[in-house]
């Protein structure tokens, strides 16, 4: 018997997110991998073993998958928005390559989402609509310097910013440095969208301007865009502004 | 009756990766509109008008969907992968910012999807496990030399590099200019992921190294993916390889 690993992407938190091809990995799967919150979106069935861990035990968790599943169970790993994007796939990847030789005789499939930043981007018009970044704020894995240096260079060359992991319990000031940078480059008005918990029960987003934007409205469960210099704000007549980058960039920016 | 606009993302090509909330919103349209080849993947329902366009026509599309919606129908625009990255949901606000009152008054849905960088990294691995940016290097609506400097800043900064349309027939020597200026940043052999119509039947993925990357392997439904100096590849045994980017980040990257 030849086992398999799925990591698969939930896509932001709800069931409507979650594709039929995520849906189909999770239903053929023997046993559940995953941190607590995302494996309790996945509905319970029968034959189906649970096994929780905590936020910041990604190699732990791959390895003890990667392990169940080289003894030839079909093993699936959940991850919120796509495993791709600051989530679980990495942390499989670093597992096989420092693993045991069995361990790359695995059928891998990584299943795609819906990661954060295209949501939120959603909900409020389409400030992604030019080039864009994504970037972690965790300085667990990155130096802070490298960060500030991968701000500056975003900015300054015109992306659009989408800031994942901005804020946390141990990282509290991360956030507001960020911001802080970030005024250097760009102008007061730049739009930036604070998209908390987008397709849960208590999802808000809100817009707000480089000048106003205070990193305290932020929590573990908010994905940040900041927009570029080209990013507008269409107001509206009883529905919410639209937030949104032109597909055409006029001149240079700076 | 009061008008509505969904603007759907189809992922990237398969059933398998639209989304229930996608499939509602088709479902609930009375008239759909999108580029022909976009179109022909949503299933054919009675009573649900449809309206083909062509690949550059999105301007025109947008409005024309906006005008049907105004007058009280619910419409739908379908884009391949996220409607946000590089495709009609910006398109849509600014023939909303442009045009009448009557457009500001509409309720407008953006649905996400599951958009071509994160299924070809899926396939492939997790190349975009660490910060890295979107890049569009169509120059019809954006000059030249704004893609130069934010190839450099995005490489230089150590981004993993996600390239959209790197070519067509108008722009046949892009992305071979594109290879060529992250040649100046990058060693020659940081990995490369040609990821061609993921999710179709005609699917092909492939793995280079930047000092072997060829332009002319790469056509319209090619997305590439550029690593960083961090990137890895893991060859495997009876498998594909996998090529990642750890989540750890040692030092700062030159």
């Amino acid at each position: 018997m030849s086992g398999h690993l799925a990591v698969v992407g939930l896509g932001p938190g709800d069931a409507r997110y979650v594709t039929p091809e995520a849906e189909a990995a999770l239903a053929a799967a023997q046993a559940l991998y995953g941190y607590g919150p995302y494996l309790d979106r996945v509905p319970v069935r029968p034959r189906q073993s649970r096994h929780a861990s905590d936020n910041r035990e990604e190699a732990t968790r791959a390895a003890a998958a990667l392990r169940v599943a080289a003894a030839g169970a079909r093993v699936a790993i959940v991850s919120g928005g796509d495993p791709g994007v600051f989530a679980m796939a990495s942390a499989v990847c670093e597992e096989i390559e420092a693993g045991p030789d069995s361990w790359r005789t695995l059928e891998v499939a990584i299943v795609p989402g819906v990661t954060a930043m295209l949501a939120v981007a959603a909900r409020i018009g389409a400030p992604l609509g030019q080039d864009f970044c994504a970037l972690s704020l965790s300085d667990n894995l990155k130096p802070w310097d490298v960060i500030e240096r991968r701000l500056d260079a975003a900015a300054g060359a015109g992306f659009v910013l989408a800031l994942y992991n901005p804020i946390s319990r141990a990282r509290p000031w991360q956030l507001g440095a960020a911001i802080e940078r970030l005024r250097r480059h760009l102008p007061a008005t730049t739009p930036v969208v604070f998209g908390r918990a987008v397709g849960r029960p208590d999802e808000h987003v809100s817009v707000t301007t480089l000048a106003e934007a205070d990193a305290a409205d932020a929590d573990m469960a908010t994905l940040i865009i900041v927009g570029s210099r080209a990013t507008r704000v269409v107001q509206r007549n009883g529905q919410a502004p639209l937030v949104y980058t032109p597909r055409a960039v006029a001149e240079v920016s700076a």
